[in-house]
């Protein structure tokens, strides 16, 4: 039977044969978590999913947020599903039991996630940033902090947001101009005004935890001036009940292209002089802070994306399989065929199923590093593992959200005229999508970072590493007479991959530094596809050992997929990423050269 | 002064420049177009775009077109500016003046319909349509047909459609069922359901003419069995006074992404009996009459995302000069910059330049072959330029509306998240873009058009020629020193693509001709970016001669501007076609290969 938001035998593939999330229950930290019951949980996410929150989707879209007299209202149906989240315990179902968690593995967070994600991703936007609020607590809080707010962030009673954006402080957060200033009783009066305030403001829960970056009297200008401060929409009592209003003040909502259903408010702080705030971890610290919430939230990004992507690629596919239209190319006087049989159909089918296999077994993949993180207790280890982590962030939030986009828009195309009405759901997932390579840092920025910091930090060595991972899945391919084929087109890809690096490395320290930094994204997007062909190679690989276990028929058909998969990427796409990589290390100068006004325009 | 809609110094640099277009002037049938008038028009248009049309764009997407108890409604504002419009002629500006034309050259309709596009698509889309059916009214019309319509349809006092789509025939135009039952007195009773019909009912004009597509009672089946009718929303009574309701009634109008302006209707024909049409051309004939129709709605699709394209360029470029935000990457210490200096924002910028640049040179290019075609009395040269035309329509349809999308989607992620909001028209245009890659014929219909048809027509000769025409440019560069030093890369490009359609033809009469067939779309993006290329080296070319000339010091900096953006195009780019070329010439077989079980989701 067709399936809905995502592929679960792909899904059991990638967390249990390629990955074999399993064998981290032979750690006494997720010793409750056999094969079994991560079956079951993921189960009992796609029942929400499907059942209850999916059906939410067309209409959250449709009726959107609303703002009037400083109220603003989630879309109606978004309630009871709030209710049904909270209950099933999802929001932190991987956190620690100690602060109210799950203490299930991150990568079986991950992929309950992407089906919530994939259902209703407006809805799941406000628990994910929740979330990533709550972490902040958790990792800077004082035991005040903590007791205050942990577990009713955790459980969903309350919610939490991230305030950094103002409307002259973008990607340039070191600009912004909110104001802390110390009080006597050691709380910090907190004013100014915040705009792109995703859940900044709703009606679905009764309190909303701001964490917030501002500068507090007398600090330093830039990013080494601003401090964290934890700010609540309404104080809090002693005994944990609710206190007065705290004077943070919607002033507006945003109409957007898309992800109607979850609010962007614009948001007032101490306009009376009476907004109060208390200091989450060092003074001057927040940037580097928030930064922890913020790689959780750009890894959620590019998970997001994927989700997007996943529910995409199943809807096109599904419809492909039904909708009858023209004849078979071979057959020309015979009536028409469902149109998976027609030859340009079938190429963005294949190109979307290579993205999404791909990202999934990325983000998973990224899922294991978080949880042998925990598991670890080599510290060189985990020194390498968190390293990886910090790789695979900018490449999670760029790459996967640049596909995301390519991905929907296939899905829109394959329905046809279809698929530009809001009769089916693709168009709502590439209107949602479009944020996705925007919020959390650009992807612009996204390139800088890896190239700028990710490439060279502690010498290039971790970067290093993760390209010999790469080769170690290559040489692990070598012996394999179904897949050998696919290892020199990957290891030349590889090769000129370090080519391309030392190039930009030699540019960057050169007087070429503006033209190095203007391939950031054209490396950005190599390193993507390099990635994308790793994890397809990696999984031909593992399909095709399982094919020699003479598996069912049905198996049969998934793992060959898995294989042709895998040889229409690195044979078709990655002679395209060649092409890339000899663009990058021509590194033409006209970016750099053209002036303002030779652009035109004026 | 910041320009708006589209660079007009760069409109004349095309025109006049490139093209010469002046020249026209010297043939009796185009003598009063001398460039002073020519400019004048634009000029005028141009009034008429910025003041008139703009306007209406962000509330007619918001407003949109209503349907209740039958009637259809357009925003409320389009009234007043399609008198305008009509009032100044413009609908009719290049025909012929004996049916009532102004008999301007196609090339000046195009660049005055570019910024009224760019101002308003959802507007202008009715009218585009009205033309087209004129057209074939004009085309294929009885002496009575063109007295009782023709007039009225080219003053925009009626409005025109096309009838072509229905439920289950969508690209299979010859799965129609729409039936028509010859009457005593010459007349056809017409019933059938057709939808997705832009422009298929709405408050605007008093009468609708639509041109419908229909299979007469025993006709064959499929494409040969299809003609074409002439049916009125109301009947005309002799005098051209409107008579009776035809029976044409819109059962609904779609909800859609994006051009909510312009109404897309469902039609049913005769469900009471009641519809008359007349016979427009030969029984059976409505396939190749309706194609005539059809390669201009084609053409006019191409400018269509063209004008969005040139719209958000001038958007984001404009936005880029005033939005300060983060140091300037050499100086980190000083404070913020307009973000036109960071070379990532400029990376974007010079893609869309060269994407607008060489599809406005590429829609003018086909201008002037429409108008030479008309001024030519040598059946040899028109026979040419015919068929030039014809190799351009699936390169003009299909490759513009993909880059449109992408130009969009740049501009979006140059605003950052103001992007993403309704503040700014940016995110409008991503989304009215993206039905342009769909109508009238799916870009993937337009790549086998080229591949399967244009390719190949008189055995090749056209398409040689026209690989002929671009080596003429590339010999003209050589000699000049600022531009010769691109001519290697354009030449390696061009001989490539020699090597691509040769395997593709031999691979196409083998037994590979389903692996052939899946590289259409690959070959007709390759196809695009040879083209744009040839053009911006064009421009270079001309640009550089104009340098010696010793010209003003702001055309230093847009010839500069011209010469750096080929520069980019063929330095940057066109390696990454090399690497698209090498990936077809491998022509791997899995997108053909995978079974459908192996797409997954079952």
């Amino acid at each position: 039977m067709a399936q809905q938001l995502a592929d679960l035998r792909d899904m059991e593939f990638a967390l249990f044969e390629q990955f074999k999330i399993d064998e981290l229950a032979n750690h006494e930290l997720f010793a409750d978590f056999n094969k079994k019951t991560i079956k079951m949980i993921i189960s009992e996410a796609r029942q929400l999913a499907i059942k209850e929150l999916l059906p939410t989707n067309k209409p959250g879209d449709e009726e959107g947020c609303t703002f009037e007299s400083g109220v603003v209202k989630v879309p109606e149906c978004f309630h009871r599903i709030y209710e049904l989240y909270c209950e099933g315990e999802w929001l932190a179902m991987a956190d620690d039991p100690e602060v109210g968690g799950g203490g299930m593995p991150h990568t079986v967070y991950l992929a309950a996630n992407e089906l919530f994600q994939a259902a209703n991703l407006s809805f799941v936007l406000y628990s994910g940033l929740t979330h990533g609020a709550a972490k902040l607590v958790e990792t800077f809080g004082t035991e005040e902090q903590k007791k205050t707010y942990l577990k009713n962030m955790l459980s969903g009673k309350w919610a939490g947001t991230m305030l950094l954006t103002e409307p002259e402080a973008g990607s340039d957060v070191g600009a912004l101009t909110t104001v802390a200033k110390k009080n006597d009783d050691g709380t910090y009066s907190i004013s100014g005004n915040k705009i792109f305030i995703s859940g900044g403001e709703h009606n679905m829960t009764e309190n909303i935890i701001h964490p917030v970056l501002a500068r507090i009297e007398g600090a330093p200008e830039g990013t080494k001036g601003i401090s964290l401060f934890l700010v609540p929409k309404y104080r809090v009592n002693e005994d944990g009940s609710l206190g007065e209003f705290n004077d943070v003040v919607c002033t507006g909502i945003e109409e957007k292209m898309g992800l109607h259903g979850n609010v962007t408010a614009s948001l007032t702080l101490g306009a009376k002089g009476n907004c109060v705030g208390t200091l989450l971890g060092a003074e001057n610290k927040g940037m580097s802070a928030m930064f922890v919430m913020m790689n959780e939230e750009r890894q959620l990004v590019g998970q997001q994306g994927f989700s997007l992507a996943t529910a995409a690629y199943i809807s096109a596919l599904n419809y492909a399989r039904e909708r009858i239209q023209s004849a078979y190319i071979l057959k020309p006087k015979d009536g028409g065929v469902p149109i998976i049989q027609h030859p340009d159909v079938r190429r963005q089918l294949i190109i979307m199923k290579s993205y999404v296999d791909a990202l999934r077994s990325l983000i998973y993949f990224s899922g294991t590093v978080f949880d042998r993180i925990k598991t670890s207790d080599d510290d060189q280890e985990k020194y390498h593992l968190e390293r990886t982590l910090e790789i695979l962030t900018p490449i999670i939030k760029g790459y996967i959200t640049d596909k995301t986009l390519e991905v929907c828009s296939h899905a829109v195309q394959i329905y046809g005229g279809y698929g530009y009405t809001k009769e089916y759901p693709v168009e709502q997932y590439m209107r949602d999508s479009r944020i996705l390579m925007i919020y959390e840092g650009t992807n612009g920025i996204q390139a800088l970072d890896l190239f700028m910091r990710k490439l060279r930090m502690d010498e290039g060595k971790p970067f290093m590493d993760f390209l010999g991972r790469i080769q170690k899945t290559i040489d692990e391919s070598k012996g394999n007479p179904v897949v050998q084929n696919l290892v020199p087109n990957l290891q030349d890809t590889l090769n000129q991959y370090q080519e391309v690096i030392a190039t930009l490395a030699k540019a960057a320290s050169s007087d070429k530094v503006l033209e190095a930094v203007s391939q950031a994204t054209p490396l950005l997007e190599i390193t993507g596809d390099l990635v994308s062909a790793w994890m397809l190679l990696w999984r031909a690989n593992v399909a095709a050992k399982a094919l020699e276990e003479n598996p069912k028929k049905k198996d049969i058909e998934f793992y060959n997929g898995q294989i042709k998969t895998a040889e229409f990427f690195i044979s078709s796409v990655l002679p395209v990423t060649m092409g890339k990589m000899n663009s990058v290390i021509a590194m033409n100068p006209a970016i750099v050269e053209i002036s303002e006004a030779g652009f035109g325009g004026l």
